[in-house]
């Protein structure tokens, strides 16, 4: 028998951008077609140019469809910018570098919103047209902002992220409009009916908090009888990419991070998944845990820790 | 003395799309720089993918900074087209051909929009962006939709135009929202400056009626002291290019095209220019006209094709 057919389904990942879209490649590669829902972070959302971009969605829609750009980490392979190119040339700012097949995508998004089409149905129709076999779920159909507070004031999300690479001095977050959100029909009945629930190598803070931030998700996820595991996102003390590891020392936080991340996650986690490079850190942790070599480079690397986190999930129904 | 010195400025000339965007480019290279400012029919503007496209500025813009393609009469030279494959790929309609260049300009376009910034003022962002030296005025600032009415009902000028190719029979048009518009301060001004008013070679009922439907407008050049003069769309019988002439047989004007178009012009010219093919009609003409060769292709033909009609206005102060 093959090992697919022992893997319980369905599972649900919650997932933030690039570290979700890894993680969740790998899971879609290991599950049967079907199977994997993730839920995605839409605190990172922003509009510019007068269309609404959705940064998280795309990054792990384009990493399931397999057409993202493995160097960047964001948008899309194979990229053009001949918008972009002419925007400059006409005076307008292009901090945030958008393709052309990217745009595409933005613009017939923003078109189904202005229709009428909620968030959730826009990502449904765009992973249908990528033939994505999984489904990708906005954390929630409201806007909701993230705000990050720095030494230099209160900065838009994608402004400190991208225009700003993370260089002010975080001091903290704010989820403008979370409090409004509802749970969606789709995230309430996929985390009602998960056999395992993961939290991907997000960062906790800036993608995973914002999900967790939506009325009454985090009590349907502490309601589900299935394991829920989280996958760190820092190897050998350092986030692999994006600000996690910059953040979490401008909090304070400068040893112990697996440990930091777990007591982050207080009372929604079943199991936990460092990296083997942290394994000093494993006895210091107060639930199970699971030492492997967390690092995903080509689809091989993204399939074992998938399959090892599906195996871990398991152990703890087992246990 | 050259020339240009005894050319008397400021000139405006009222255009539509091709047609005027080629007289304006010759207007602009006989001018000296600054003298000439456009008046271009926005009937046909319309929304698409959520943004606000202006076809006949763009054509006019695009024409007097010399990033046209000459080839479609459409559109932008050397353009690319990676959004318009993509959204095809995704499920998105294409009939309207947005080329990568040109959807730079709808962003930017509609940022300003968004911004709060009028049709006037976006247009003149535009122009200096691509160092065109003659002013281009939207007829106003309001939004105006031509609708046309057809054998199969009425539709949205670009539906009629592009999509359908102008094949449902022409019954009739309706500006809708020219009852609302009001004179912008930069047409007004610009026309009552005016030393020569010229009206180009564009489909009267479709490009320059939309224009004169502006409440005031037609007033105001009635008002001006400067010689008006029309240049005929219509050669050997037939429009160069566009509908005119098929509008103009399902309406019944089977004959005399010139003398219609006059009519039509009713109150309004001081002179006429037609095409030295429909010099047989010129006698019935009741009043002056200059026939000419009024084919334009490149640049020296529009110059030239300029230069007489700046001195056919002349003529007219004279007499």
């Amino acid at each position: 028998m093959a090992p697919k057919h022992e893997i319980p389904s369905p599972v649900v990942a919650l997932a933030g951008g690039v570290g979700g879209a890894k993680l969740a490649a790998g899971l879609q590669a290991t599950l049967p077609p079907g199977a994997l829902t993730v839920i995605v972070n839409t605190g990172d959302d922003f509009e510019h140019w007068g269309l609404t971009i959705c940064p998280d969605i795309d990054t792990v829609l384009y990493g399931l469809a397999g057409v993202n750009n493995p160097q960047t980490g964001w948008g899309r392979a194979g990229e053009t910018w001949g918008v972009l190119t002419e925007t400059e040339r006409l005076g307008g700012e292009a901090w945030f570098r958008l393709g052309d097949k990217d745009l595409a995508l933005h613009l017939l998004r923003n078109r189904w919103l202005n229709e009428g089409a909620t968030l959730t149905e826009t990502a449904d129709r765009l992973r249908r047209a990528l033939a994505v076999p999984s489904r990708i779920l906005p954390m929630c159909n409201q806007p909701v902002r993230t705000l990050v507070h720095t030494d230099e004031g209160d900065l838009p999300f994608q402004d400190y992220f991208v225009r700003r690479r993370c260089e002010p001095t975080f001091r903290g977050l704010t989820f403008v409009g979370a409090g409004k959100a509802t749970l969606s029909p789709e995230v309430a009945e996929s985390l009602r009916a998960a056999a395992q629930i993961i939290i991907c190598p997000s960062n906790p803070y800036l993608s995973v908090d914002p999900i967790l931030a939506v009325p009454g998700l985090k009590e349907t996820i502490q309601a589900s009888a299935a394991p829920v595991v989280a996958v760190s996102p820092i190897v050998g003390g350092r986030a692999l990419k994006g600000p996690a590891a910059k953040m979490m020392r401008e909090m304070g936080y400068l040893e112990h991070l697996p440990l930091t991340i777990v007591e982050h996650y207080a009372g929604l986690l079943d199991g936990f998944i460092l990296d083997q490079q942290d394994r000093a850190e494993q006895s210091r942790l107060p639930l199970p845990s699971l030492a492997t070599d967390t690092i995903m480079t080509g689809l091989p690397s993204k399939q074992r820790l998938a399959a090892e986190v599906l195996q871990f999930g398991r152990s703890l129904m087992a246990g």
